[in-house]
């Protein structure tokens, strides 16, 4: 199947980490998301071998953990001596109260508030990644005010349109993230950090889009932000130590999609970055990648029960379950393509299409269209979506006043809850 | 402005329900829900006064509650004299923790569990609005086990297309809700709904999509829907006493929306069911309709703090304001169009288009794209976002973990929080 965590047993059950999905859901309730802490640990080490190997000790991969956020996602990217990224004060607190050392944490985002600066620093974040001048501007003088100086990188846009999903192409000049290096503004935007007495810029950062499956993409945004380092030192004496490339590469949601050789990958972006600086005579700066996506994707699959089949004679047939857009909107957001299945059917022959839909009252809550299923699904079966690790349970909502699922890490064949299920009293936690 | 609660003080401040937007967003913190309540009452009046003058006694507006569901709305609603609609286990014990009377609550959804049944009936919910078959018989099934009668709808669909917008388009055969009359799937959940000892059938129920903007619709589907009743009378000598028409009427997003009289638009219908049943020799049944959007879309605005204004020369411009998809996710599912202004600067000429932005870290995170504000926009200014009472509350997460917004219920200049602020620790509040 799409990841070797997944398999099937000899009664036809879908088995993932080794363990039978329909028990679990038996014991953990539905629905239910599953996650392997094992494929996560393995993604991790792909990505942080790699990078060791091919850019040198100083390289690091960065956890972006908006991908998903939970305590004990820190907890296992800490053992793996992975950096985080982190978007909000929530992301922050999170990584926090798990133990994770925060100077190996770097702050994204568009729109750093002065409080979420200030919360930043409380927490002892390394490394900010500043978007824009105004926000420069405010990490300096807020720095200044806690008497301290404040590493930074600045966010940039080499100007790559990575033709990848509108939504997550972040790398053209078009964005609302960075400066852009075409118009000028990368270059003003580090004359001003290099003016500022309470920041320390380090480096700079591009991220060219997710679910990219090749390299080009980063050796192109590579050799333009090289070359804007070369311009920069050659300008301003200014040498940058770091750079940051920005997101990994994409995860399978379908068959269909290509499997990717991450390291092989990785060995390539390093030999074109190293041509490049000998080229450029620039020093190797230290490598960060920020994979997200593909830490957390394959080691997540989520278990539903079904509700109800509705056949509409000359239409459509529905299999209705018991979670939905509450829990994985990105079908209703990016009309996203998963993979579906009938978890204790995996043997039966799938010979009717049915469209895989939510329980939340709006036509809209689609978790999968036209998913070939066997004939025999009835109430009560339970169906499983794979590759939700990410992006699943980070952008789920009480839409309905639903409550939200809990996590289930499995690992050597043990299974705790790292997330719990919320509950009802839960859901009217902030009514007054 | 879009609605009469919205007016502009003489210094150009954005006023809502009769107090200063920037006042109250200094007082109660950026992002921040504002509701109006004696708006809320005013929508609910009308439905109310104009159901009860049209149809009779008999007739009661019940208020769709997954459009802005916590405890103060059910209060209101209460007082209002409305009935609800609730759509979760979650909504049941919202509205029952308000001390809603849940005999007026009618439980609706296209997949409830037998936790759900089983929860809604110790509840006390007073009707349900079965969806299919394996339902009903669950529902009986179930009302057995407790030894009580079940009063049930049956929800049906009419087989209108009603051209609005395809995830809110809920009538048409092709749908995951109900029974089509078309095929005689109608006829058949009937047949077996009367067959059922527990379930007490009272009528049926459909629901032809949202933001509706004239009667046809109504029309329309209340003449199929009074055909189907009197077919049934005809055939099994069963007399629905209710028909529930579903949703109510569109709300204006932009200048350029009808402005509806809902009042009209409901003597209207029930001049035309009136002739119907006269026609059919048809009683005349217990009227139910479920507006939710049009209770509460133009009670609520949204108030934001720009934390950057970025001009990319030769491209676009950007406001990056502190809350986005998380709070309002709709321009994102749907592109949903909306009104927004500078709350500050409602005096100034708005000469100069920006794409409003979250602060989400993704690209897709827009409130709104192209909208005219003043070429003064800098960070720290606000900006408000009109007609976000319904589906933005209710459909929020915290994407990025980014805790969700207070609402602040304004009523005769007293401003009181009806939800409060998500804290941290609450976004860690499940976590292991």
């Amino acid at each position: 199947m799409i990841c070797n965590n997944l398999t099937v047993s000899p009664k036809g059950h879908l088995r993932f980490a080794g363990m039978d999905a329909a028990e679990l859901l038996c014991r953990f309730g539905s629905p239910l998301y599953l996650m392997d802490e094992q494929r996560i640990r393995q993604n991790c080490q792909t990505y942080y071998n790699a990078m060791k190997a091919a850019f040198g000790e100083a390289a690091l991969p960065l956890y972006a953990s908006k991908a998903a956020s939970f305590m004990e996602v820190y907890r296992i990217a800490e053992s793996e001596g992975m950096g985080i990224d982190v978007v909000s004060c929530g992301e922050i607190h999170t990584a926090k109260k798990a133990g994770f050392p925060m100077e190996n944490a770097y702050f994204h985002s568009n729109n750093k508030t002065d409080a979420d600066i200030a919360f930043a620093m409380e927490n002892g974040v390394g490394c900010f990644v500043a978007d824009h001048p105004e926000e420069v501007l405010a990490i300096d003088a807020i720095a200044a005010e806690k008497g301290i100086t404040q590493k930074i990188l600045l966010r940039l846009t080499p100007g790559i349109d990575t033709h990848t999903y509108e939504a997550v192409n972040t790398g053209k000049v078009d964005s609302k993230f960075g400066s852009a290096i075409e118009t000028g503004q990368a270059e003003e935007i580090t004359k001003l950090a290099l003016d500022c007495k309470n920041v320390r810029l380090a480096g700079f950062h591009c991220h060219v889009g997710s679910q990219v499956f090749d390299s080009d993409t980063f050796l192109r945004s590579a050799e333009i932000m090289l070359k804007f380092i070369a311009a920069i030192r050659e300008t301003y004496g200014f040498l940058a130590e770091e750079l940051d490339l920005g997101g990994g590469y994409g995860v399978r949601y379908l068959e269909s999609d290509p499997e990717i050789d991450i390291a092989a990958n990785i060995y390539e972006v390093a030999a074109f970055v190293k041509e490049q600086c000998k080229a450029l005579n620039l020093p190797l700066p230290a490598i960060r990648m920020e994979p997200g996506r593909s830490i957390v994707a394959d080691a997540g699959i989520t278990l539903y029960t079904v509700g109800a089949v509705k056949t509409i004679p000359g239409y459509k047939n529905y299999v209705s379950v018991d979670g939905g857009m509450g829990d994985n909107p990105r079908y209703a957001l990016y009309e996203s393509p998963y993979t579906v299945v009938a978890a204790e059917k995996m043997n039966e022959p799938c010979s009717v299409l049915y469209d895989v839909v939510g329980r939340c009252c709006e036509s809209g809550d689609v978790l999968q269209p036209a998913v070939s299923l066997p004939a025999s699904m009835k109430r009560g079966d339970i169906i499983a979506v794979l590759t939700t690790g990410a992006y699943n349970y980070s952008m789920a909502s009480n839409y309905n006043r639903i409550p939200r699922l809990p996590i289930v890490m499995i690992k050597d064949g043990d299974c705790r809850v790292v997330v719990r299920r919320e509950t009802l009293d839960d859901i009217i936690g902030c009514d007054l």
